[in-house]
Parts: structure tokens; sequence; C-alpha cells
């Protein structure tokens, strides 16, 4: 069975086929810089990689060109658009909603329209994609699976805030969560990993966003971000928590306008701010020449990670294993060194050499004797996405 | 030698008088609603208790209506102001300037001026306090302990927000946490009550404003206060700990102005938006006879304060006691048993009939056999300022 995981953003569209369920990639790549004139298509095969301008002015036609790349005699890995049994969509924002994947309907749709407010930037483009993927792949199902669904397990004292009552029943302010789709799978390749339902996981993925989930016996229970995603844990150009105090000093005080606030906290800030790099390689080589400001970031990164570990293992009682994944999470050995330093009172141990290893393997990083388990788990999230569309079907 | 300690804030002035170095009181009391037609004044002696509507428009006509209770033929404690050695006042925001207790000089008051920004509403209450305090006790050495003092040892990735570097640089914006002279306190009574310095100290003051810190080796390392008295724990009315993202949401899909949302987090939230209720001992009847809102609200509270225990014991890499102490912590059982409920994997485990015992004195309230002590101090800051102030001139 064909399926093509799509995930649009707002000025790009990223695409992955796979054959299920043999979990294979056939081609992946996106569409960028849409309604730019410098927009360009990457399509990789197992064969070939092709980066191209084309034109490309909305959503529509970058889903048409890479329905033509997929169709193409020379390009081509399917004969016809109805070759796509189904297509899974990566939703942002599925609000109270979507506690599950979902065969898209009109009801969906709608549904994803009005929880544009909980996330202008993503639901109104992630709507976009699936309407236009209707209209090129007719007969396949389309579903869509929502970033925030995994946490939808979360308890109430975990996802509510301390402000009236009526501004979560009648405005839906709460915790959702974000990356679900990401701890999902990380927590479930990491209790299979571990032989045994390990109860108590911490996942934490650090990517270019960055988020931590407290899961406890396969369920979300607690999590980093919260309404929006810009808090909890320092990102690359997200300043995470941040007394709310600051953003009323900022705009009474020193003149600031709320939109100016928000481009500081969500633009300007976390490592970039503190780097003036927002690549974690850059600011990994600087500290190692000397780069105090670059040694101060990665030591405060890690410092908020660590918080994390400690309020979450605290809410569960007790800790099993800690998991790192996402580009961050399964590539740098400094961060993870930096996390896993002084926490021998949780049972946590770092075994150095194996930290160091680079692979693209599962696998486990603590020392034998340690009562927590440290693993990095490459995530898979349009692999997730895929699996979670078929399965639907079945 | 007799001290007088002045709390002075926006309408009101609170004030003890001592006897030190025996740590009696001679008096205490307040002026409120300063400049409202019904001022009044408290003056309670051992023997007497006066409560008196006074015509009071201004603090200096406040701390001149004190001082003559206190030199009064009939409530009088003391012959003439000059009887007063030393004047310890309470100073909110001392900014990165002050990590100590200081003799005011004009240098003092300049700076304690240029900090109002960062504390609007209590700095140059505190200001008036002590200008005014020149004019009567004029013999008397005028001193300011200062609520940030104790929290300027934490290190640079605790009081560090993730944002660029000239916000710290240039406007000063960075944690400095409060209820410093209470934390300070508490801390110190609870390592002599221990019969050694406790290394790992988790102190947790719960009174009209909440906050936590982590004690290290006598020092604050980390708070759950930041840059302002608003995040971190569930308070009477502010919120604490809240994603940004909802002030945002509020401003720009909402419709509110920033000084609604500043209203709404801090006058509006924590336990009275919950419930309906700002008093605790109220919040917990409810809850005892069935109302959900107060049960769900005192287990968020409970289980915010948890996170923050789990995090700085994480910080400190182990935890030898926890500190309940001010209102809510030191009359709370309820409170502290919800805290205390499934923490034994931190070696945390209430004694319950222990927690039930009402006593003004410093006990503990754990298992004999648990790791960590959990004790109760009764804070007394107006005390902690009275010895600050006559350890300086000594």
């Amino acid at each position: 069975m064909q399926v093509l995981v799509l995930n649009s953003g707002s000025s790009s569209i990223k695409f992955q086929l796979f054959t299920m369920p043999e979990e294979t990639v056939i081609c992946a790549g996106l569409v960028e810089r849409i309604g730019l004139e410098n927009a360009r298509i990457t399509y990789k095969t197992d064969t070939n990689t092709l980066e191209e301008e084309v034109s490309i002015t909305n959503h529509k036609e970058g889903l048409e060109c890479i329905a033509s790349y997929l169709m193409d005699q020379k390009t081509g890995v399917i004969n016809a658009a109805d070759d796509i049994a189904v297509v899974g969509h990566r939703v942002v924002h599925g609000g109270s909603s979507f506690a599950e994947t979902v065969v898209i309907t009109e009801e969906v749709k709608q549904k994803i329209a009005e929880l544009a407010p909980l996330a202008p930037l993503h639901n109104p483009a992630n709507l976009i994609g699936i309407e236009v993927a209707e209209t090129i792949f007719t007969q396949a199902t389309q579903v869509g699976v929502f970033d925030t669904a995994f946490h939808q397990t979360m308890p109430v004292v975990a996802y509510k805030y301390a402000i009236p009552n009526q501004f979560l029943d009648t405005h839906y302010i709460r915790v959702y969560g974000f990356h679900g789709t990401s701890h999902k799978y990380v927590s479930e390749k990491a209790n299979a990993f571990l032989g045994k339902a390990a109860s108590r996981i911490i996942t934490i993925h650090l990517g270019n966003g960055c988020s931590m989930t407290a899961v406890k016996d396969g369920k979300s229970i607690e999590h980093s971000l919260g309404f929006a995603p810009m808090n909890g844990l320092i990102m690359g150009t997200r300043s995470g928590d941040i007394d709310p105090g600051i953003i009323f000093h900022l705009v009474d005080s020193l003149g600031y306008t709320m939109e100016e606030v928000s481009s500081l906290l969500q633009k300007e800030s976390g490592m970039l701010g503190l780097t003036g790099f927002s690549d974690l390689r850059d600011i990994e080589a600087a500290a190692e020449a000397g780069n105090k400001e670059c040694q101060l970031a990665l030591e405060m990164n890690a410092y908020r990670i660590k918080k994390f570990i400690g309020a979450f293992a605290t809410v569960m009682n007790g800790l099993d294993a800690i998991v790192f994944t996402a580009g961050i999470g399964e590539n740098s050995d400094v961060i993870r060194k930096l996390v896993c330093t002084d926490l021998d009172f949780l049972g946590i141990q770092l075994d150095e050499e194996k930290n160091a290893v680079r692979s693209k393997e599962i696998r486990a990083i603590n020392k034998e004797d340690a009562s927590v388990k440290i693993l990095i788990v490459p995530t898979n999230e349009e692999l997730e996405i895929a699996k979670q569309s078929v399965a639907l079907l079945e």
C-alpha cells in the first residue's frame, strides 16, 4: 500500500511516500518558498536527488508539482495519483477535539479551521494542504494526525492554568502540548527496546522546537510546552520559560509593542539570543574554542532540561528511563553529557564512551549498573503518521 | 537596644518594636488605608490592643501617628524618639546592587529610587518610609534589608533568561527572587534545628505570595519567583507560571488590553480564579464539603509545588529537608499532605499524625525512617530584619 505523508507549513510542503506495512521510503522531499520568486522542490529517491527552482505561487501548485514529480516518466515512482491509498496529513493543533487520528471529513475540516486561532501559523496551512490533496488524490483516504493528540491523556491538574475557569471553559486556554507524534513514537520504541513496559519514561525531543513529556504507562501525563509552542525548554530562537512579568515590563516601561515582544521571544531569543548562533553545531564548536557565551548557553540549555527531568520524575514518583530524540537529542553528545552530569541521586549515570558513539540506531548510553536507562531513539514523525494512517483503515 | 522595624506599603505601614538582642517584641501593629477617609491604626502591646480610626493623609502622618502612640503617656513604650537606636526598613527590590543589608545613605536611597521600575508598587513606598523615618528618628541608624538580597548568590545558569544578552546587560532583566528575608530566616532555623548544616534544603514559603528556594550549603541557588513576583507557584490571586503565549492570545485574539491582562493574572487568578475564594481556609472548608472546584484547586496548588520540589532537588543532586513556612505553610495540614503524597521515591514520607498537630514551634513531621526531613518552621521576617539591622551595627 502506498501512503503519502504531507506536512504543510505556511510556505512549504514536506512529503514522504511509503510502502506499508514494509515501512519502505520510496521518495521524500519538500517544496519550499511557496509564493516567492525562488521557490524550489527537493526530491529524493533511492537513486536520485533533484533540487530544482520551479514556479510555485500557492499550495495547490506546490502539491501539483509534487504529484507531477511522483508520476513523471523519468523521476516517477507511481503510475497515477490513484496509486496512493492514503494521504496522512500532519495537523499541528487538534485542540481538545482530537485525542486520536481521524479520517478527514467536512466536520473535521471545519474543526481544524475553528482551531486556527490556537495555531495561526500552522492550522490554516495544514487545512490548505488537506483541501488541495483532496482534489489531486481523489481516490485516497485523507487522514489527519494531530501533534496535540498524544497529550490529550494529561490529567486536569497538569493541563489547567490557575486563571479564572471561564478561560478554559469558554476560550479553551489550557496546556495542549506539541510534538506529540514524536513523543508517542519514541516512547513506544523505548518500551519495545527495553523489553517491558517501562512505566515511567521522560522523552526529550530536542530539534528546532524542543519539548519534554512525562510518559507513564504509555500515556502522556505532563509536558513542557503549553498553550502555544513557545515555553518550557530553551530552543534555537525561542526563549522557553520566561517570567510573564518581563512582557509587561518590556511593554509598559521599555516601550515595546506586543508584536516586537512576540518576535523577540520567538525569533530572536533562545540559543540565538544568547550566542548569536542558531545552529547548535556552531555553538558547540565556538564553546570548544573557548567562547564563554556559547559555553554558558549550553549550560543554561542543559540546566533547564535537568529541572524538567526532576519535575517530571517527581509527578511520576519515580523514573525508569530518559529518552533523547530529534536532531539535537540524537546527535549532540555535548548536550546529553551536560544534562546527565550530577544527576546520580535520580539514578542517572551516563556512560561517556557510549555517549560519544555516533549511530542511527536506538541504543542505551547509561552505565551498566545505573537504575535509570538513558536511551537515544531516532524519531520518525513521518513514519508514525504513515503507521497511524494505515492503522486507521484496518 | 530598641529596634523599630518598618514595612511601608503603598497605603500602609507595618511596624514592630523589638528589644535586642533579647528578641522581645515590645509592640507591633500597622497603619492602613493611608489617604482614605477610614484610615486606621492597630497597635498591640503585651497588655493592650487598640484599633482606632485616625486621620492620616500620607506616609509622613502615618509614621508620625505610630511615633506618637509609641511615646504616648497611656499607650507608650518608649520615652522619646531618640530611644530608638536602629530603624530597619524592609525594601522589596535591591536589584543586583544589594547582596547584603546596608546602612541607608544618600547613595543607597538614590539606588532604591532607580530600582523603582523593577518594583513600581513597592520601592517608592519603601523609600518614602525611609525618608519619613529619617525626619522622626533622627538619632537612629536607618538600615535597609532587601527581599532580593538572599538570592544574589544564585548562579548565572539559574538567574539568566534565554533572551538576547543586552536585556540582562542593559535592562537588568534577570531572576531576582523575593521573600528572601523569610527564606534566609527559615533555612537557618532549619539548619540549627537539624543540628548540622543540612546541605540541601528546599524552603516553601506559602503566604499571600508564594515562593520556593533551593538552599544549598546555606545559599540560595534557585528560586521560583523571577523578575517580578508573579510566576512560579499558584498564589491567592496570582496565576504563577503561565505560558506567555496566553498573554499574546488574550491581547491579539481576544481583545484584552495589557492592563486588563496584568490585572487578570495578578488580582483575579490563582486560588481566587479557580474557586471564587481567596482565603485558603474557605477553600479547604468548601473542598471538605464536596466542592469539586475547590478540591481541584488544592490539588493543582500542591501539584505545582511538587514539580518545583523535583526540579530543585535535581539541580542540587539530592535533598536533605523540605521546610514549610508562612501563613499557609505553617497552618494548612491539607496542603502539606497533598504536597507530600506520592513522593517516596525522593525520600519524602509524611507522618500524618504529626502533620495534623497545630503548634507555633519549629517541628519535624516526616516519618521517623524517611531520608528527607519535613519541617514546619514559623517565619518571622520582622525579627530577621531586626537581627540583621543590629548585626550591621556591631
